[in-house]
């Protein structure tokens, strides 16, 4: 950040009164701009014993499998924006069961919120940022051509989970450090 | 959002290719702005069968009460946010026991994320954020005086639950609309 989105003077990165944080403040208009994680929401869809990847069209990992997730959007839930984002990514309509995974990806500023989702009809595609859906079983699952570690968490969770006699699927909290993160592309 | 904080340039708002949704762009140096919602982050902190409430020095809903709770920052986790927002707030070092509502609040386009935790030591007190901290029994909470709605969902939550017989404490999903929104003078 070079210049203020309201007055366009250039900013300082200082700490403001009151504050403990170096912010970008505008010390022509005043403002004090703010930058705070995002929320990236998605689906592990489940249709019988298979889950839905689909194959990024984009990049970063451009060709390498992914669950359906993507930035939510202002004016919507969370759980929204994992319906929205595997409908676009997939084509797929599911039904959330329970929030999954939270993972704070700290060098990224990100925190990623994966939904355990029903996919009752297997119906699914491509789309421009995708260029195939598929439904793996356990054993077919691409370990080595998926696309970030917090995909591969959530998978290995679920396998896991799902092998209990009375699988419960348990909220997983997370916390990804780039020394933790063998695949630091994510964006 | 006025101009580009890249280069200082005017933003337009328009539905950037292949995207369908308005973004502020700079048509001099391509960037896209994007907005998105912001996390809020506390804690309600248990100590006994009494839970621990601040009252707000800041504006809004000054002299109301509520939980310890505020923006998330980048390079932390959602669980070091909660525990940094309270010990900034209340003073108060607690343990996290699990996370307990997650609001999406649509209007303000933030996701209030607040934990259970436990108090072990009954230790708090005021902040340059808070006039005063004080631990509540349910029949004393200041209900008419609270400051945000998704406090007093957390709370009537936390106490209805609690009354179970082997309580669990489900986390709970919240979609906040104006509609649904009493208080609707959160920033
Ligand atoms: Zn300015
Ligand atoms: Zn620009």
């Amino acid at each position: 950040m070079n210049y203020c989105s309201h007055c366009a003077s250039p900013v300082t990165l200082r700490v403001p009164d009151g504050d403990n944080r170096e912010r970008h403040v505008c010390d022509h208009c005043g403002q004090i701009h703010y930058q705070n994680p995002r929320i990236i929401a998605g689906c592990l869809p489940v249709h019988g014993d298979r889950v839905l990847l689909c194959r990024r069209a984009i990049e970063p990992r451009y060709g390498y499998w992914t669950l359906p997730a993507g930035f939510m959007e202002n004016g919507e839930s969370t759980e929204a924006a994992a319906l929205r984002e595997t409908l676009e990514e997939t084509c797929a309509v599911v039904e959330l069961r329970k929030l999954y995974t939270q993972t704070s990806i700290l060098h990224v500023n990100q925190v990623q919120l994966i939904y355990l989702a029903d996919l009752p009809k297997a119906e699914f595609g491509s789309s421009n940022e995708t260029l195939e859906s598929r439904l793996f079983s356990e054993d077919e699952i691409p370990w080595d051509q998926l696309a970030f570690t917090t995909i591969r968490n959530a998978l290995r969770y679920y396998f896991a989970d799902r092998a209990a006699a009375q699988p419960v699927f348990p909220l997983r909290h997370i916390t990804l450090t780039p020394e933790q993160d063998e695949l630091v592309l994510i964006n």
